[in-house]
């Protein structure tokens, strides 16, 4: 049984949310061609994307030449909204969330969704949150490194992880909207530069903020790989043990005691650093993510776990599903028929 | 033979800046009690420092106690006063190159001088380069990861570095003023998370923009084991290769091409992550460094190193000084008569 635990879909259509809600900064999206869209933002490219990105038949069918059994759905980042007006943000969630749960509803031993919630209000992200997981079966939200610039250690974003630890919900975090953008014009560096930042910021915030020390049953993945964490971080926790004074303020929990505490997916494209990330978190804590369909991801889901020799079949099972079905709290036996 | 490429040194007394260029923002020296220090800007206090920060003998005695033979000696990267006016920049660059030849000077076989240079006009830093390097026989500079958000590929910027393959200067980048400090207030983020995130870019902008590529003679070495960039490089090498149209746009030179074209410290505090340094670039690439003497850098020099197993006595020669050497392009017997 293969997982992953990181892919993206969008609706075929999408209403005009500039029309919708008086202001712009939405994706829109535009036919180019047989199964080519662009994304515009504004009038703007943002991304060219095709059919694999909208139609679960087109992604079923590489599951089934890739070997994967359960693709996680979740939105495109760039989606999140959070810079909206909240009711603004809450409606267009529930446009994205009711797609991805029919996507679920039509191949439910195939799909798995996560929900997006407006993480500027979170009286209004937790009810968003308890919708996915109790009325549409979600186990868990997608949410951003950071909240228009607020960082995820905030008290007021501290509710909606408690909630999520409450209920059970995995949160995965992916990074948007990344630090820099301005000195990163060119060269794709938002993405390969900004994005494993921002990662690697959430990643902080959430252990010297205190907020994984204080919520034990949080089950929180990070997308690449934790970003630039695993490759910072003997400094990150070399700062915290030489600088309590400044570092260890509001968590006696250093980042290495935080090891085994969150969750990582596979995607970092070397085999030498995923098995450095497995040394560091263990395979328990690692899961088959591949950010499918876009460039930056794995081609072949799994092939950069195949390559390294020294897994065991053990370490390649946690990794290819076992981690996954821990994080999302799913037992196996939901997706038994077609893992047969 | 133990050479530390990276270590920091103030000169003991600093004239008053703000009134000798007649505007704010440069760094003071306040003495706060017997062998302590405070670096102020503008009236803030910046970080206190000790009599190592400044005294010769101090470091001399560490040095033995450690097993150094040799420490290579760079400013602390808030004097760069790159935003400053060029004359004054200059100026300041002087005062601290000059300070730093005269305790080389005082032990020429034990410590090292790397200058600083006034990145924001080529030509004066160029002058200033070759002065460090052929009236005060320094082996090359210390330059900041950005000139003022300029990112080091930027054609203003090329002729330093053309200058510096050259004249065979020796160059380490070392990260300051950091992106997304204003997410950063706490937990020392922006050493922690913005330090390694500025050093990926400044690696990222010299390869995608054409600068390792073109100048294959250029002596070049990262600090802190080359920041986020060894940790996302798996990330940064398949965005080259899956978006030439964006990434290979300035360079033929891919990220996996241009590993050993460039040295990095090994400053990562952690021996998987040294030990995956090594495997990705080489210990012919990798040279002992440690921040010497501010908290985030190494307390026992080359412990790390010493940590990793599977390193051969040939690899420790390279990681202790034979990389050091040929990066700084000096013969071993400049030091021999301590190193017996």
């Amino acid at each position: 049984m293969k997982i992953d635990v990181h892919t993206h879909i969008l609706p075929p259509e999408l209403p005009d949310l500039k029309r919708r809600y008086g202001y712009g900064g939405f994706v829109s999206l535009e036919r180019t061609g047989p199964g080519c869209t662009r994304m515009m933002i504004d009038g703007e490219a943002f991304r060219d994307v095709d059919a694999r990105t909208f139609e679960p038949e087109a992604r079923l069918r590489d599951c089934d030449r890739d070997g994967i059994t359960v693709q996680v759905l979740s939105t495109v980042p760039v989606m999140f909204g959070y810079w909206a007006k909240p009711e603004d943000c809450l409606d267009l969630s529930r446009i994205l969330n009711d797609h991805i749960a029919s996507v679920v509803a039509g191949s439910p031993t195939r799909f798995v969704g996560l929900g997006t919630i407006h993480m500027q209000d979170a009286d209004l992200a937790i009810r968003e949150m308890e919708r996915c997981v109790r009325d549409l079966g979600m186990p868990g939200v997608e949410i951003g490194t950071h909240v228009n610039g607020t960082n995820l250690e905030d008290p007021a974003v501290f509710p909606v992880f408690e909630a999520a630890a409450e209920m059970g919900a995995a949160v995965f975090v992916h990074p948007w909207d990344m630090m820099g953008k301005d000195r990163m014009g060119k060269y794709c560096l938002p993405w390969l530069v900004g994005m494993p930042a921002e990662t690697a910021l959430a990643i902080c915030s959430l252990i010297f903020g205190g907020v994984i020390e204080r919520l034990p049953k949080l089950r929180i993945c990070f997308a690449h790989g934790g970003g630039a964490f695993p490759g910072t971080f003997g400094r990150i926790d070399h700062g915290f043990r030489e600088r309590p004074d400044l570092c260890a303020v509001h968590s006696t929990l250093s980042p290495r005691d935080a090891l085994g505490r969150f969750y990582l997916d596979s995607l970092v494209h070397d085999a030498g650093l995923l098995r450095y990330l497995v040394e560091l978190v263990g395979a328990h804590r690692v899961a088959l993510g591949t950010d499918y369909p876009f460039p930056l991801g794995e081609r072949v889901p799994g092939a950069l776990i195949e390559t390294v020799q020294s897994f065991t079949p053990e370490v390649r099972e946690r990794l290819y599903s076992g981690t996954a079905l821990e994080w999302l709290g799913i037992p196996k036996d939901r997706f038994l028929a077609v893992a047969r």
